[in-house]
C-alpha cells in the first residue's frame, strides 16, 4: 500500500504524476526532451538506459514499463533483457556498451563514473552530448525510481498493464494525456 | 577536470545548466516549485533536505551551496551543520527530524523508506503532502548529485563562492538569471 493516498487505478508513477500536477509537468517535460527529443541516440537506445537503471535500482514498475518501451522501439524483446543481464555480452554496439556502463556507474554513485569509462565511450565514437545525456538520463531515472519506491507505490503483476503503458509511452511520449491518466488506464 | 568541456568559470551545476539549456529549464522549474513554491515547510527546512541529501551523497558542490542557502534562510549556521552530523540530536522539531530521516532513507534507496518512518512523521504532525514533497526533494537532489558528480564537475574550494551562490539562490531562486549564469559569476 502506498505511503500516501493515491488512486488505486493509477499504480507506480502514474498516480504520483496526478498527485501533484505542478511538479509533474517539468518532470514530464524533462523526460520528453531526454527520451523523445532530438538526439543521435535512438529512442530505443535511450529507453535501454532507463530500463537498465530501473533494473539496477530494483524498481519493478519502471523496469517493466521501460523494458516494454525499449522492446517496442527496437522491434524485438532480446536486447533489453540481455542488457539487464550483462551489458558486455548483449548484442549492441561498442558505443552503447560503453554508454550503458556509464549509466550503470551513475546509478551506483556519480563519483563512480571514471575517466576510463568516459574514454572508452569516446574511443567507441560517443560524443560529449551523448555522454552528457547518458549521465542525465541515468540520474533522472534514479529520481523516478526513488520517487516510485520511496512512496511505496504499487507495481501491477499483470504483464498486460506494462504492454499498455509501453505502448502509450512509445506512441504518445511522456506528455500528460488529455484529461490525465485516469481516462487512459480504463 | 570535467568529463565534457564546460566553461571554467561555471563550476558544479552552473556549467551543466548552461551546457544544455532546454533540459535545464524543467530542472530549474521543478526545483523552484519544490524549494520555493507554496508549502507548509519553510524554505529553510526544504534547503535542509537538499543539504542533507547532498552531504550523504558526498557531493561537495551541492552540499556547500545548499548548506549556505539553509544558513541564510534560517538566519544561523548551526542547524544545517548539526543535521548533517546527526539528525536526531539537531535542534529542530520532531516533525523535521522524521522528515529528514525519510529524506536520508530515500537517498539510500527508495525501498528503505519504511512504513515505520512514515508513521513517525505522521505522528509528529507531517501531512501527506509534506511526506510526498520530502521524498521528491530527496530524489531530485540525488538527480543533481549524480549529474554533478557523474560528469566530474569542479567544486571550488573557496567558501566565498558558495556564499555568493547561496545568496543568489535565496534572493533569486532557481530560475535562470537574465543572460545566464555567465554574467552573475563575474
Amino acid at each position: 500500500m502506498p505511503h500516501i493516498p493515491l488512486p488505486e487505478q493509477l499504480p507506480g508513477i502514474t498516480g504520483l504524476l496526478e498527485y501533484r500536477l505542478d511538479t509533474a509537468l517539468p518532470i514530464r517535460e524533462l523526460t520528453q526532451l531526454l527520451l523523445r527529443g532530438e538526439s543521435t541516440l535512438s529512442q530505443g537506445e535511450r529507453e535501454l538506459i532507463a530500463a537498465l537503471v530501473s533494473s539496477r535500482n530494483g524498481t519493478n514498475f519502471c523496469e517493466a514499463a521501460h523494458t516494454k518501451a525499449a522492446d517496442l522501439l527496437l522491434g524485438e524483446n532480446a536486447t533489453a533483457l540481455a542488457v539487464k543481464q550483462d551489458i558486455e555480452t548483449a548484442f549492441i554496439s561498442g558505443k552503447m556498451k560503453a554508454l550503458l556502463q556509464i549509466a550503470a556507474l551513475t546509478q551506483q554513485n556519480g563519483k563512480a563514473v571514471s575517466s576510463e569509462a568516459v574514454a572508452r565511450a569516446r574511443e567507441a565514437g560517443a560524443t560529449d552530448r551523448e555522454i552528457h545525456d547518458t549521465v542525465l538520463i541515468a540520474a533522472l531515472f534514479c529520481l523516478y525510481n526513488k520517487y516510485v519506491d520511496g512512496l511505496a507505490t504499487v507495481a501491477p503483476a499483470d504483464p498486460a498493464f506494462y504492454e499498455m503503458l509501453g505502448e502509450r509511452i512509445t506512441s504518445r511520449g511522456y506528455v500528460r494525456p488529455p484529461g490525465g491518466y485516469q481516462q487512459q488506464t480504463h
